[in-house]
């Protein structure tokens, strides 16, 4: 799952740190999805990537996994010392699962995994669906596979979408990063999603011209090498 | 806005940490709904409550919040020191967003919200569906004035919370508390929830012989004068 969108908030974190660390990718595709397999569910119950195991330690969520690489290898700082400014970057982690990452995923689905989709057979979804250890994913994916998203929720997904990057305009028409002063977790964990924008043709989303700070801070962080190295697809292992 | 449940959060995190501090209670009510007043929307765009005032540094969203105040006023330690305690502990304030709030939400609509707007002509109902800032929650209310919380969604709502009850049940099997062997903001964060499970009478969520370490957990807090505090309803000012 290397495309995955939360992996590669990490891999930005472990980059800017200049940590080592070891891939275990995770295989999904038409006929094996591997994080749904019960020796990665009892990693994580959730059954999702990316999963971080330091030195034995399971840490899980994309947004944890940051601010404990920001607890054990405090050297390259990514949390800004003033407490005001650290809410606000523990604002925008959360912005980032709870409306981009959310969002996002309504809008992908007849993008991307609709036509996939329609190469299997009724059985073969219906395996699918069956499949996710939680329950709120298995009732998501069975919707999904028999009614699709419908244009109203798509329409709606990228509303409060622009309406996110709307609050992200107005803050960085007054200060460089998403925390302040500092480039922080907070833009790590907010930039990778620009680029699925982008790679789903939300144009609206990314027309610098309407949101001039926001298309200035993302030049910004694309420049810097860790963002490459963060979003670079490597091969399965 | 006394029985709003996130703000219990802060009021029993204040309570451990017995700091002093002013109520500004949010009036909502058939009329009134002060959090969607343009003064309460520039504090907070999200338009809901808490919001924490202090020294003029506005702080939203109460996980936020609870962090802030722990950065801020770390005398009584609500935050375990060890980087995976700690990540367990926001891995806990997550769900209780993200899991408890969300899904408690669905089930309170028909329990308690729409006997309420049964009592609204549908001038008033659709004058309520479009005072809301946010798009995503001007559709909810419009959604849910129209057509209603559905039985399924209901049961979708409460097999989502058991099963995050029974991830409380295994963990709390083996520690005393959700970080670990410290109570912590994570404890703070869940336990107003369960108050909510017991007045909308959602039995098999608060049946302590099914989850007994849960219910221990829970009698435990209850015991916490904090609790009592935090929880308290008190007068409008």
């Amino acid at each position: 799952m290397w495309p995955s969108t939360c992996s590669k908030k990490v891999r930005i974190c472990l980059a800017e740190k200049h940590l080592d660390w070891e891939s275990r990718a995770i295989q999904a595709d038409d006929k094996v999805e591997e994080h749904l397999e019960p020796w990665f569910v009892e990693l994580n119950p959730n059954a999702v990537v990316p999963v971080l195991d330091h030195n034995g330690n399971i840490i899980v969520e994309s947004c944890v996994i940051l601010e404990y690489l920001e607890d054990v290898y405090p050297g390259m700082r990514l949390r800004p010392a003033d407490p005001v400014a650290r809410s606000q970057m523990r604002y925008w982690l959360d912005r980032s699962e709870s409306v981009l990452h959310k969002n996002i995923n309504v809008l992908s689905h007849n993008r991307l995994m609709a036509r996939f989709l329609g190469q299997l057979s009724l059985e073969e979804k219906l395996a699918r669906a069956a499949r996710p250890p939680r329950i709120g994913a298995r009732t998501e994916r069975l919707r999904r596979y028999e009614h699709g998203v419908s244009a109203e929720e798509e329409e709606l997904a990228e509303a409060i979408l622009a309406e996110c990057l709307d609050d992200m305009e107005r803050l960085l028409a007054g200060q460089p990063w998403l925390a302040g002063e500092e480039y922080s977790l907070a833009d790590i964990a907010m930039v990778p999603f620009f680029q699925r924008f982008e790679v789903n043709q939300l144009d609206g989303l990314v027309d610098w011209a309407r949101r001039p700070a926001v298309g200035d801070w993302y030049a910004r962080i694309c420049e810097r090498p860790a963002y490459d190295e963060g979003m670079a697809l490597a091969e399965a292992q």
